[in-house]
C-alpha cells in the first residue's frame, strides 16, 4: 500500500485556510447579475454574518443548509410546469403503445394538441397525465428518458432547451452560498427523480440533495437483475405543508434560509425562519412581463398572495425580478 | 465587503491534492483494529482501487457512496434493538400520565419488568411500545429526548452506555473511507428520527446522511409556533426491500459499498453489487460469544441465514468478528 499524501495536502489546505480566511465573504465580487439593492445587500450581510467565525451570528457549516424551490424559482414555469410539458411529450411517444388513448381524456386532447383541454379537468387529469408517463418502468428507465427529454425538448414561446430556463442570478447566488460552505437543497413541488437527472450538471446540486414530490417503488427481479419500478402511487407531495416534513424527512435538520416563489413555498419559508439564530428568507416575484413573465396573486401557476402579504411582516425578502436581475437566463 | 480568500486557498488546495496524491490511499496505517486478513484486504484493494485516478476502476468521489446497516453491524443489537431499550424506558418514565397502562399489555407487562412477556405478543406489541413512546410530540421535544437517554443510559449486561458499544472498527472503516473521499450514509431498520441526535457525534454521520424507517409527520402550529407533530402511523419501514427502497428516495444513487449483518441487509447488499463498476458488500459475521455475542441462523435478532448461504457465490465479504477485530467496541 502506498503511503500518505492526503493528510498532508489537508494540513497544507487546513493552514492556507487559517491563514487567508480573516472572516471574509468568500468570492469576489459575487453575484454579478444582481442589480445593488436591498436583495443583493440581504444576501450578502446574511452570508457575512453566518460565516463570520467568532462573531455573534456564526452558524458552523455543517449547519449551513439553504433549500430552494424549483418551478418558478430557479427555472421559469410558464405557460406550465416543464414537468408537465415532459409529461404531454411523453404522452406522443407512448400512444402508439396505448391504443385506448385516442378515446380517452385527458389523452385524447394532449393528442389532438389541445392543452388546455386536457388539463380542464385539473389536478385529476394532471394525475392520470403523471401517473401514465411516470409510472411502470425502473427508476433507470425513467431516468435515461428524462436526460434526452432535457437534452432536446425547448420550451413553446422562448425556443431554449428547457435546462437554458434556468435563472443566471440564480445560479450565481448557489455558487457564492456554496462557496462559503453552504449546503444547497432543492426542495420542489416536482419530482424528485425528474429533477435529479440534470440537478448535478445544471445546478451543481447531487442527486441526494433534491427533495421533492414522489411515487411509490417497487423492488423486484426482471430478467435476473433487481430493479425498482415507479408504481403510480402518490408516496409524498413536496408543496405547502408537504415541504417542512420533506426536509425533515430526508435532511433532518432546519434549514437556515429557504428561497421560495409561490404560495407553495410559504411553510417552507415559515419552517426555516421559526428556527433561532439569523435567518434568510427570499421570495422571488416574478415581475418582468417583457424578459420573463408577470404574475403572482391570480396565476393558477405560482399563485403568490399570501406571501406578497405576509412578507413584509415577516422580514422575509421580494426579489423583485424586474429591478434586481441584470439578466433573466443563464448564459 | 472583505475580499478573497477562500478561493485562493481552494486552489491551492486543489493543486497540492494534485501534487500530492498519486493515486496513493489516504491514511497512513489505516484501519488499525482490524487483524491483517482477507476481510482488511478486501476494503483496503477496493478503495485503492476506486480512488486511483486513471485507473480502470476509477470512481468519480461524487459517486463513492457508501452504505452502512446501524444495529449489530455499527453497534451491537443484542440482547434486544437499543431502540427498543429506549422504549422501553420511556414507558416506564411515561407511566404516571398513562394509568391505563397499568393494566394494559404490553405496557402492563414492561411495568412489571417483564420485558420477554411484554415481547411475548411479537411485532404487534413492539408496534404498540413504538407508537406510544415515539409519536405525539414534535421532532423537536423527541430529539431531546433521545439526547437525553443516549447520555445517560447503560446496557444491562456490559454496563457501558449504548453509544460506547459502537464497534471500534467499524468507526475506523468509516473514518477511512471518508478520507478517500467516500461519503457515509447509515441505512437502517431503526428509526431516522432515533439515530439522527447523536451520528454526527458518535459516527460523524450527518442528519442528512441517516437513512432510517420513519413514521408519519404533521406541520401544524402549536402557541404560534410552527413545529412538525410525530403521527403514529409508519411512512417507510427501511428493511429488506425498503433499503434499496430508501436509498433511491434519500440518495438517488446506488451505492457503491455496503456492510450489513443480518438478512434485513440482504436487498441493500443485492442493489449495491447488481450495480456496474466495483463494488464491496461485507457483512459482519457476529462469532464472537466472548468479547460480544455469536449468532446466525437461529437468532430472533439479527438473523443471517440467506447472507451466509450466498455470500460466497456473491461475492460478498464475511467479517468474521472473532478473528478480524483486535478489539470490538469503541475506545
Amino acid at each position: 500500500m502506498k503511503l500518505p499524501a492526503i493528510p498532508v495536502a489537508i494540513r497544507i489546505c487546513a493552514i492556507a485556510l487559517i491563514a487567508l480566511d480573516q472572516s471574509a465573504v468568500a468570492q469576489n465580487a459575487p453575484l454579478p447579475s444582481w442589480n445593488e439593492g436591498p436583495s443583493k445587500q440581504a444576501i450578502i450581510s446574511f452570508v457575512e454574518k453566518v460565516a463570520k467565525e467568532g462573531g455573534p451570528d456564526f452558524v458552523r457549516p455543517a449547519e449551513r443548509i439553504a433549500t430552494f424551490d424549483n418551478d418558478g424559482c430557479l427555472w421559469a414555469e410558464q405557460p406550465m410546469y416543464f414537468q408537465l410539458a415532459f409529461a404531454i411529450d411523453r404522452v406522443k411517444a407512448l400512444a402508439p403503445q396505448h391504443p385506448d388513448w385516442k378515446d380517452k381524456e385527458p389523452f385524447k386532447s394532449v393528442l389532438a394538441g389541445d392543452t388546455m383541454a386536457a388539463l380542464a379537468g385539473g389536478e385529476k387529469s394532471i394525475a392520470a397525465l403523471i401517473a401514465a408517463t411516470h409510472a411502470g418502468m425502473t427508476t433507470e428507465e425513467f431516468e435515461s428518458t428524462v436526460r434526452q427529454w432535457v437534452a432536446t425538448a425547448k420550451h413553446p414561446t422562448t425556443g431554449r432547451l428547457y435546462v437554458q430556463m434556468t435563472f443566471q442570478p440564480m445560479l450565481e447566488l448557489l455558487t457564492f452560498l456554496r462557496a462559503n460552505g453552504f449546503k444547497t437543497y432543492i426542495v420542489s413541488g416536482g419530482g424528485a427523480e425528474f429533477m435529479r437527472p440534470w440537478a448535478e450538471r445544471v445546478y451543481g446540486i447531487p442527486p441526494e440533495q433534491v427533495v421533492g414530490s414522489r411515487g411509490k417503488l417497487k423492488y423486484e427481479a426482471r430478467e435476473g437483475k433487481p430493479v425498482l419500478v415507479k408504481l403510480p402511487e402518490v408516496d409524498h407531495i413536496d408543496d405547502n405543508v408537504g415541504k417542512p416534513v420533506g426536509i425533515q424527512q430526508l435532511i433532518g435538520r432546519r434549514p437556515i434560509a429557504a428561497f421560495g416563489n409561490s404560495d407553495g413555498d410559504f411553510e417552507m419559508l415559515e419552517w426555516t425562519t421559526a428556527g433561532s439564530g439569523p435567518r434568510l428568507a427570499m421570495i422571488v416575484h416574478h415581475t418582468d412581463a417583457e424578459r420573463e413573465w408577470a404574475y403572482d396573486r391570480d396565476s393558477h401557476i405560482g399563485k403568490l398572495a399570501r406571501g406578497l402579504d405576509e412578507a413584509p411582516k415577516r422580514g422575509w425578502v421580494l426579489i423583485d425580478m424586474k429591478k434586481d436581475w441584470k439578466r433573466i437566463y443563464r448564459e
